[in-house]
């Protein structure tokens, strides 16, 4: 019997004793998080399918898995040879997880999950849908059938000091309790983890490429309550914490303050709070859902922030001109055997030679060839393919700075490159030039804006299938509400000055290539007149397109200037940073 | 007493009979037509004020009339003198309508309404708006008060012959009855005058410029009722419609007809069938509330209402044409005393002189030097401003051709014009053009569309504040849903291949001049791909644009190429119809 059948096994035991019929186990941990620690990998666990995202079912005698297009080969791979039913989400005719439960479960039969995984608004969601069944959500079946479950992890918070953040953690709980004031409210809750990490200016270790740390955080009038556990603070910063009116409790001591406060009004985010603990808010108190103000505040970043996030811009081309110049010379080397893996690690020894750079920001990605037409593609090392001097590589990547969190795609040159590729880059390069460079009215939403980044590929019949921009943390999570770029109208957010967000559209031609650019631009306000107020994007990342892709009679002159002006900031910026060969290399690379 | 003021008299001693404490007067007629008959201008029998939209409330000691941003100067001259109070909408801290009854109302005060003018949908969200009152909406209290009341109109209907509509009244009655079908539906009744016109092939004379009838009509399974005034049809039409299983009944028949009819389950749209007629629906039916079909159905002009909406436009180009070289020439004539009104005069004449132009599709605007900014600007015949041979003049108009609806604007340069009108023209042109240029996939919303229009004024932070495109009938309505194209995203509806559109960026410096493009767009597919099915525009609209506001220096060498290919084709398809003296004033016109 396969692993994942035997834990199965051990998983139905436990439904067994509990009364449940149907047990779900979907990929969130008790934050919402978009990724999570090894404690919250129950789906994976118990199906084997270790996609990003994705919903397992378990029954007395099925077990389904879901998966997004993102992962449709994946899912029936990592299922193979188990009694794992993979589900290809989005593909006509198939039922999404509800809609399956909908259709299967029947009068009296008992849905049982782990409360601490559902948001409120979801769990709502499935109350709502299955009125014929029995819901319990107390229980963590998962947990008890899964001997080894790694730990919680416990990693060390530090501090993110205001030289960094520009506004201090009193400043902005005042801010906060602004808010709360203005909305009749005597508490907020806090769930979501880099809402906590950016309120109190502190950072973490606990899930992989993103500086949180796991815990809850709770403000009131006057006091607030971090719940945490112990160990992860050092004296300085908890006496730090006290100082500003913070006090620490457990991790999980939030349930039992609620029943020690006042009664109050209390605002808290029902999409972001699990279910089990927006139950244990006492019945005699108010709840006001609202996304969180926190989330409001933290995507339009400070003078400070901003002016830190163009620092961590500079290093950060630093080391991506440092790692292109090097591939592209080493990749000549037949000796050298490069590798999609043992690239991707080079670019994490010179991002990390920078003292101010304290991690990555996600896991690199870098497709060389028919993989880089694989959005999300992540090399293994063991299944890397080989580079060659000819064609072309996708490298989508970043790091965690003091100063920012960077995110950038360049398509690179390896050797020589066909037409079509030059092509194709040029369509992708317009597009994302054309979005940069855009002006637009106060209140304007990302959806808006979209149609620029796509129609120079609209109009030969190319498309792509993902958004094309995403915000960015302050050396935080690297995808950040609450805006977006994309075809989804139903991001109701206008761009505001100081958000930072992504323009990255791409195009994917399965199984030949893939072009992805990406820089981060910042919004910033571009004029006043008497039809309101204009704003505009600056462009955060500093690195050269390739000159060996575009092809220049595609351009219009608006285009080429724009390029040459760019070229000339990137030299400017870098210089200091840089070698003098690199220096050279940069000024033969822009100057063609 | 001013008239107004003895009007209102009369209306509330009729409120204090019904015992009612309010009466609102909307602008619409029983149809929720967006213009409509002098039966239902009630709104400016008993305000004043005459705008095309508006709404009035009395109370026992106050009348107030509500204006949109358009009519905010208008309203206050056409109240002045008068007890009632005009209110601004739209501005900052003033009440909607709505929302000004929800503040008044007391607990058990009447609230009254004729039945008729209030959507189902609106009178829903008037009953929720005020659960403290009581509504009565059986009342027509301003019909009581208003003895000159005019007739309804009484206007012939005629028909549209298939090879105008290229799909027979029988063939639309088997579409809508399959749709039916698929809804489980007996029944399917229609208010919306444009709906009924399409699905009978008939037209009329009932309302200025749209060639609609006042009637109802209900779709059964396999009989359907025209409800209509007996003597707007002749033997020949009454016999056809006999023919294709269409009783004729008098206008107001529908809710005995209903009486009388099988129990069955019945579709309509709730937010164009008024609220009498709904509640005339037997209690004992099902009512299932969904948009007309016939609005999706005649949005997407078939094969043959393309060719003739291709035809309408080659003789409203000629038309157009044969003005322009009129108005340059005769406005350096000091003798001709030229003005706004009789320039409009003179193109009605134009116009109409083509034996398929049976009407205007609405009222000429013409706006000289800084009435071209007012962006509804109707020139009345005493105030008209004078031309002279300078500056510029907006020409927004169109015809009702038996092959179409046109729906033109250009703006004329009628002497020495000044760099910055060129400037701020070229850019509305850029706009104009990028939208008639843009490829876009199926599926795609006209909102997202909007920027492309928009995007060459905002980065210059000049912003027009009307939409961008709206839907056009074929030999109908002017406006026509549901398409629509602007910076409103509330509109869910996709463009699809067979509808036309216009395309009409503006800008408007308030007391300089204004300047508006504006062209009917077909979409049409453009192409398909492994990536999906791709639409594109055809322009219909063939009438030079003004050479002598064109900067050409602003012109990509895309857009110089457009424009040459357009006047070619401008130049081919309209010489037929033109006269030597004429065409040689076009090549001159469209060869610099």
């Amino acid at each position: 019997m396969s692993e994942v059948n035997e834990r199965l096994a051990a998983l139905r035991q436990e439904m067994a004793k509990a009364g449940a019929d149907y047990y779900i186990i979907p990929s969130q941990d008790a934050h919402q998080s978009e990724y999570v620690a090894g404690y919250w990998r129950a789906r994976a666990y118990f199906s084997g399918f270790t996609g990003s995202a994705g919903t397992l079912i378990v029954t007395k005698d099925e077990a389904c898995v879901w998966a997004d297009g993102r992962y449709h080969i994946q899912v029936v791979k990592e299922t193979e040879g188990t009694d794992v039913t993979p589900v290809k989400m989005g593909l006509p005719g198939v039922p999404s997880p509800n809609e399956w439960l909908k259709d299967h479960v029947k009068e009296g039969e008992t849905v049982a999950y782990d409360g601490r995984t559902f948001s409120t608004k979801g769990s709502r969601e499935l109350e709502k849908l299955l009125p014929q069944a029995r819901i319990l959500f107390t229980e963590d079946l998962a947990g008890k059938a899964w001997p080894d479950r790694p730990a919680l992890p416990a990693g060390p918070v530090f501090e993110l000091g205001v030289e960094y953040t520009g506004e201090s953690r009193a400043d902005k709980l005042t801010r906060i309790r602004r808010h709360m004031q203005e909305q009749n409210a005597d508490y907020l809750m806090l769930a979501s983890l880099d809402d906590i990490a950016w309120t109190l200016n502190l950072r973490g270790r606990d899930i992989l490429y993103t500086p949180v740390f796991y815990s809850y955080l709770l403000i009131g009038r006057d006091k607030a309550w971090l719940c945490i556990d112990d160990q992860k603070l050092n004296e300085e910063i908890r006496s730090g914490l006290g100082k500003d009116g913070v006090d620490v409790g457990p991790y999980d001591c939030l349930p039992e303050l609620l029943r020690t406060l006042p009664v109050g009004k209390i605002l808290l985010d029902e999409a972001r709070i699990n279910k089990l603990l927006s139950g244990s808010v006492p019945g005699t108190w108010t709840i006001q859902s609202e996304t969180d103000i926190t989330t409001v505040y933290k995507a339009c970043k400070n003078e400070t922030e901003q002016k830190n996030f163009q620092t961590a811009h500079v290093k950060d081309g630093a080391a991506m001109v440092r790692f292109i110049k090097w591939l592209k010379e080493a990749v000549k080397d037949p000796a050298q055997n490069l590798d999609e893996y043992s690239i991707g690690e080079k670019l994490k020894e010179i991002r990390l030679s920078c003292d101010s750079c304290f991690d990555l920001s996600f896991g690199t990605i870098a497709g060389y060839g028919p993989n880089g037409s694989i959005i999300h593609y992540s090399a293994k090392k063991e299944t890397a393919a080989a580079l060659k001097p000819e064609g072309m590589i996708v490298v989508d990547s970043g790091g965690q700075y003091y100063e920012g969190t960077t995110d950038i795609t360049r398509t690179i040159a390896l050797g020589p490159v066909t037409d079509r590729m030059r092509f194709i880059y040029t369509l992708v390069l317009k597009g994302h030039l054309q979005l940069a460079n855009a002006v637009f009215m106060e209140g304007t939403e990302g959806h808006y804006l979209d149609i620029l980044a796509r129609e120079p590929l609209w109009k030969h019949g190319m498309d792509f299938r993902h958004g094309t921009g995403h915000g960015v943390g302050f050396a935080l999570a690297v995808h950040e509400g609450p805006q977006n770029i994309g075809l989804r109208k139903d991001v109701p957010v206008a761009l505001e000055p100081g958000m930072v967000t992504s323009d990255e559209p791409g195009y994917y031609p399965e199984g030949e290539f893939g072009v992805r650019i990406e820089n981060l631009i910042l919004t910033k306000e571009a004029c006043r007149t008497s039809d309101g107020c204009f704003l505009k994007f600056e462009n955060l990342t500093l690195c050269p397109y390739e000159p060996d892709l575009i092809d220049v009679s595609l351009l219009t002159a608006e285009e080429k200037e724009w390029l040459d002006a760019y070229n000339k900031r990137i030299r400017e910026a870098l210089s200091p940073y840089l070698t003098e060969e690199e220096r050279e290399w940069l000024a033969a690379e822009t100057g063609r």
